[in-house]
């Protein structure tokens, strides 16, 4: 048994453990030596003045304050930094712990009879904003936590009926005695449930392909306050607009999703990876560009700039991690010719499982630095191949140029998370020494400065961390107003009382 | 220079000649010695009595009665009777083409001040009713034909921005001096447009993968009443509900898509294929769907049933037809393991030459037979391997027992056009003896046995036919009515007139 930290990521037991604290503050040290890396604990939850429930105990809602602490933010920098100066905001006045789907629908009726809003819960890892009660009214949160089994598996179509709540190591737990694998492994995985994977078009385990996890929906089954929609098990259809990618990115604005038949595979057999240093940064994205276009799939193909390389896989070079895999056939001869296309790279050693060991400690480490007073966070994207250099360039710089003014000093590094035929998914790191009590405000402001330079850039202002509270000023240029106006009016049919997580996606009618 | 056959498929030149008309007409015989096969010549649509126009010609509208005539249908076997039997139902009261984006956006103003209802017209080959004005008040037909050139094409990111009027051919051709290929091409490629393919997720080349449009489609430019959308340029995105897959499929109803940024690839270099006998249906399958869960991707991948085989590939067995081919690499390892997950089945030669050669004239033979009273026509669907079988005994059943009831005798064919992991979409043909002067009801009465027992086994009312008017009743059962429900939001946000291929996709609202 583990216990979910309430200000941070993942578990209290996995947080940094006292030595690799120190390591990361002597690193931090030898290049910052005027940084002030004061060390300041996480407030103990219960001490803090958290309002009180403006609604009534009943069944199945939880109205305890900790708990309803524990539902008020996700996972973003902002919200940790947040937590650790003990700033409460707005806490959803009581958490829903539905059991049952027909739970889901007496609670939906009860909020809508009661004018109270309700923000679906996942894992609870947004980084964007996207289960914060902001600027609301009541509001009831809906953890699905309880809705967590695979119901159904069918072996021959290779598909399973899941609940929306189950967690992705209890979900890869129950299909494993069936020998197969949803195989959808975001950083979040341990954390992170399949409804909120679903909700916010999460990325996963593959660089190519099938990307997001809306490629992996078969089907979903949503309830909404006019009704519980269900699509049918389809493998593909031409009858009209799907009804699937309404759904998939609706950020708990539309419905709640409660269960979905997804598409499974064997776990493979064959694998075959390599990394590749690069001369350069432009020969490096060059070489990665040709393999995303020669239709060789890689399972990954993660291109790190030579500041990422340096902090997270020991090389101070632009790397190429690439990886191939099939539960079928022999996977050699496509990485023969994926090192092909890379040139004069020059194949290295060890970079991608150091890679990997970094990845998964990253957010923890995040965390321990919070504590430092330390900005460390990332953001996302996605563009054509033509326009990447100049978007490269224009983040770049609004980035530094930010470090500078607000810390006066920073790093930014870059790694592609997936790429595509038609262009790569770039994601950025920042590193800077911030000032305690003055975090949050910090990183909102370089934040806005970067979403700036990626939204004027022709970039997507997230490529799949989702929309959420945080990235609505910038999702609101994006989208073409049409759409908008297309998705309100969805949104009027389905939600007639504004009442789903109001402040995600579509603004909310007063 | 080619004319195109106002009541039947593709042009005039390329009908059957009097040979190839004289071989099936004695191919048939030989089957039905019974049958009435008396030659039919269609009218002249000069003679037929075309309703006149309730409009004005205007600048960009033709109101003549011929031009109107040939916009008033597509090309389904129900359209050709209907010509044949010189049966003129409504017909647009005029036909506009826009020589600009902005005459569009004219029309459409000027549709809207005037309570006129708008037809989106693309190549015109629906077979679903999807371009036909069916208890409609005055209608103009919105025909893009000189919207028909690539504006520009980004070699770096290989993709081109495309107007929606272009035929297949002209696209292509445009695209050629690029090295860049778009490889749409569904059976309708020569006569259909990419506004069409894209309005109705038309399916193409790929067996697997790349299956529909709306794979290739990058962004999107769509004139509404409510103003024009026009989604980023993005390989991949998460924020929020996909734009472009709202539009996709929206088969002229939510708006008029007027340019597209499409994803292009280089021609193949690489080829490799064969066809495979099998010595029953159900192992064919099997093998089928082994390969389609391979993760191979075979480019092709049609497998027929002895009856299709019999009748287009010259072979009495089921036959599968694969094909690999690569723009970057070899591809003969691909095939080998795919025929190594064949088992037992038996490589055999020019079935494939001969299927291809007999499905470019299908849709020209329809016709031809439809001269001499033969109901020869088509219904397709998707369904997950796990109910393939009983949809498949269930579908052929009602298709059997409807000839038998409506013609007395007939022939059900299986192919599959496209295979997924997670299931087939096959694709039936019919051929039976009707009676001159009741076709059209034969077909009706024979349609909606087959669709009710598709629609109830599970499957899609539609994989790529799109839905039209034709399939309206079960789509409206097939697809979630909270679904439903949204979709007539979007529209009313985008068309509160409801003038849009009104009777398309959402009920109309009077």
């Amino acid at each position: 048994m583990t216990t979910r930290s309430w200000w941070g990521w993942g578990t209290v037991e996995d947080a940094v453990t006292p030595e690799e604290r120190r390591a990361l503050v002597d690193r931090v040290r030898a290049v910052l030596p005027d940084a002030d890396l004061t060390f300041h604990e996480a407030p103990d939850p219960a001490t803090l003045d958290v309002p009180a429930s403006r609604i009534e105990p009943r069944a199945l809602f939880s109205t305890d304050p900790v708990d309803r602490l524990a539902h008020a933010r996700g996972k973003a920098y902002r919200d940790v930094t947040r937590n650790l100066a003990g700033e409460v905001g707005q806490v959803p006045d009581a958490v829903a712990r539905p059991r049952t789907e027909q739970d889901v629908v007496d609670v939906l009726d009860w909020c809508a009879s009661n004018d109270v809003s309700v923000i679906p819960f996942g894992g609870g890892t947004s980084v964007v904003g996207g289960v914060e009660p902001r600027d609301l009214g009541r509001v009831v949160t809906l953890d699905l936590q309880h809705l967590d089994q695979v119901l159904e598996v069918d072996p021959t179509s290779r598909a399973a009926r899941i609940q929306a709540g189950v967690l992705g190591p209890s979900l890869e737990q129950q299909l494993k005695p069936h020998g197969l694998t949803l195989r959808h492994f975001p950083q979040s995985f341990e954390f992170s449930t399949l409804g909120g994977w679903l909700a916010t078009r999460a990325g996963g385990h593959y660089a190519t392909l099938y990307t997001h996890v809306d490629d992996l929906t078969e089907s979903l089954r949503v309830v909404t306050p006019q009704g519980i929609s269900e699509s049918r098990r389809l493998p593909g259809s031409g009858a009209g607009p799907s009804p699937d990618r309404l759904f998939l990115g609706s950020e708990g604005a539309l419905g709640v999703i409660t269960e979905a038949w997804m598409r499974l595979q064997e776990p493979p057999r064959h694998r075959a990876g390599a990394s590749v240093r690069f001369a350069s940064w432009e020969r490096a994205v060059e070489a990665t560009r040709l393999i995303a276009q020669s239709g060789l799939h890689p399972a990954n193909c993660r291109l790190l700039n030579p500041a990422e390389a340096f902090l997270n896989a020991g090389s101070p070079s632009s790397v190429l991690v690439l990886a191939f895999e099939s539960a079928d056939h022999p996977v050699d001869a496509l990485l023969a010719r994926a090192l092909e296309l890379c040139g004069d790279g020059e194949v290295v050693e060890g970079a991608a499982r150091q890679w990997r060991k970094s990845f998964l400690r990253m957010p923890y480490q995040r965390d321990a630095m919070a504590q430092h007073a330390m900005i460390t966070e990332t953001f996302e994207t996605a563009c054509t191949w033509d326009r990447f250099a100049e978007l490269h360039a224009n983040v770049t710089a609004a980035a530094t140029e930010a470090l500078r003014q607000v810390c006066g000093i920073g790093i930014v590094t870059c790694r592609f998370t997936h790429v595509y035929p038609d262009g790569p998914a770039p994601y950025y790191g920042i590193y800077a020494p911030g000032r305690w009590g003055g975090l949050t405000a910090q990183w909102d402001e370089i934040k806005a400065a970067v979403s700036e330079a990626l939204v004027t850039s022709g970039g997507t202002i997230t490529h799949h961390h989702a929309v959420g509270r945080d990235h609505m000023p910038w999702y609101a240029r994006q989208r073409p107003d049409v759409f908008g106006a297309a998705l309100s009016g969805a949104k009027a049919a389905l939600d007639p009382q504004g009442l789903l997580n109001p402040g995600v996606l579509t603004t909310r009618s007063t």
